[in-house]
C-alpha cells in the first residue's frame, strides 16, 4: 500500500486526539546485591521498546487493555508476555492519564508488586533487564516519574506494614531485615533501634533456628501470619474492587 | 434519520467491545444530621440518571474524559457540572474496569473527598440529592460497589491519619470529633477511652474557647497543622503523579 503525502502515516495530534485509549504498565520491584560494591539494590524488570514512539528506550512492562479483560487481568497477562514474571498478586497503584504523557493519548493504569529474587525467572528474556532504581536511565513516557511515584508508595509503607515479606524468604535474620529497610528508604538504620523496635512490633515470632557461618550465629525470624497486613492494598482483601465481575 | 432492522441503534455487545471509553466518577463524603433521629450520618451526594443505561437510577456524579483534560481536570469538572461542589483537593481513588460494569466497555477513575457540610452549596442542584451511605439504594452500574469501597478507604483511614478533620470545622470538641468517628466507623466509641487517645495522639492542639450551653462546658480543640498528614494521598503531596504536565 502507497501512502500518499497529504495523508501521512502518523495523524498530527489535533487528529488523533479524541481517540483515547488504555494501557496497563507494572512497576515489579526486586531486591539484588551489587557483586562490585556487596550493596543490596531495590531494582525494576524493564523492557526495551522496538518500535516508536521511544523506539530504543526502556521503558516499563506492559500494553494496552484488551476489551474482553479486566484490568487486572490485563495488568498480568502483559507483565507475564513482556518478562515471564508472574507474581502472586499485582496490586493498582495509580492511573496516570496527564494529557501529554504519550504522542496520542493514553490513559495508563499501572500496577505494582513486590517479587522475592527467587521468583524471578532464572532464564534472560529478551529486550528485558534489571535496573537499579537509583540509577535509571531516561525511560519512555512518564515512566521515570511512574516509578518514583512507586517508590514513594513503597517507602511509605514499608514503614506501618509487613511489606518488606514480600522481598524476603520466610525466615530472615534481623541484619536481612534491616537490609531490606535500607535498600528500600535508602539510608542506614542503627541496628540496635531497629532490632529492638522489630522485636517491639508484634508482627515477628523468633524460630529456634540459627544463621551460622563466619560471624556469631544469628536467630532466624519469620512474620507473624496472624496479624493482619495493614493496607496490603484492595486486591488482598475480601473488598477488590473488581472481585464481583472479574474476567480473570 | 431512519433506523433499519439490520442495523440496530445500540450495537451487540460483540460489536462495540473493541472500543474501550474512559469516564470519571468521584465519591464526595459529608455529614449530615438526621432530624428525625439526631444521628450524624455519613452521606454521598447522587445525581439521578436522565438517558440510558440506567436512565432514573441515582448514579455517582461523572461524565467523559475529555481527550483535551488531564484525569484531575476532568474529575473537577464533572464534579462542578453535575452537583456545584468544588471541593480544595480530590484525590484518586481507583480505576475500576471489569469487563461487565457497563454495557459498552468503560473504564472509571474514580476520585474522592470529604466536604465539611458548610462547603455543601445551599442551593439545591437539579437532580441531585444527599443520601445516607447506610441506605442506599440500587444505583446505576457497579456504583453500590464503588461507595462500598471508598468507605472502606475512608474506614482505613480514619484510624491513621487526621482525615476526620476534612469533615469538621476549625475548632471542634472531643464530643464532635468522637462523633464523626461513631458516623465513619458505624459503631459506638467509650467516651473516656476515645478522649484518652484523642489527647495521647500529638495531632490536636487544646484552645482557650469552649462551648457553653446546656451542657458543661466543652473545650474547643483544633488540629496541629505542624504534624504531617498521614496519607493524605499523593494529590497532597508535591508528588503529585500529574504535578508535571497538568492541563490545569
Amino acid at each position: 500500500m502507497t501512502q500518499t503525502l497529504i495523508e501521512p502515516r502518523r495523524a498530527s495530534p489535533e487528529a488523533v486526539v479524541d481517540v483515547t485509549r488504555v494501557a496497563v504498565s507494572t512497576v515489579i520491584f526486586s531486591l539484588r546485591r551489587d557483586p562490585g560494591t556487596d550493596r543490596l539494590a531495590v531494582v525494576v524488570p524493564l523492557v526495551m521498546r522496538t518500535r516508536d514512539p521511544h523506539e530504543g528506550q526502556w521503558a516499563l512492562p506492559g500494553g494496552w487493555l484488551d476489551a474482553t479483560e479486566s484490568l487486572d487481568a490485563a495488568a498480568s497477562r502483559t507483565l507475564a508476555e513482556t518478562t515471564a514474571i508472574a507474581p502472586s498478586y499485582l496490586e493498582q497503584l495509580y492511573a496516570f492519564g496527564a494529557v501529554d504523557r504519550s504522542p496520542t493519548r493514553v490513559v495508563s493504569i499501572v500496577y505494582w508488586a513486590l517479587v522475592r529474587p527467587d521468583e524471578i525467572p532464572a532464564a534472560p528474556v529478551e529486550n528485558v533487564s534489571w535496573h537499579d532504581v537509583a540509577e535509571l536511565p531516561r525511560l519512555a513516557f512518564d515512566h521515570n516519574h511512574i516509578v518514583e511515584y512507586a517508590l514513594w508508595r513503597l517507602r511509605n509503607k514499608v514503614g506501618y506494614s509487613r511489606i518488606a515479606h514480600g522481598l524476603l524468604a520466610d525466615e530472615f535474620t534481623l541484619a536481612e531485615l534491616r537490609e531490606v529497610y535500607e535498600s528500600i528508604l535508602g539510608r542506614r538504620l542503627d541496628p540496635a533501634n531497629f532490632r529492638r523496635q522489630a522485636e517491639n512490633s508484634g508482627t515477628l515470632i523468633p524460630t529456634d533456628r540459627f544463621r551460622t557461618g563466619s560471624h556469631r550465629p544469628a536467630r532466624f525470624y519469620r512474620y507473624n501470619q496472624d496479624v493482619e497486613l495493614a493496607d496490603r492494598g484492595p486486591l488482598a482483601s475480601e473488598r477488590t474492587p473488581e472481585n464481583e465481575s472479574s474476567t480473570s
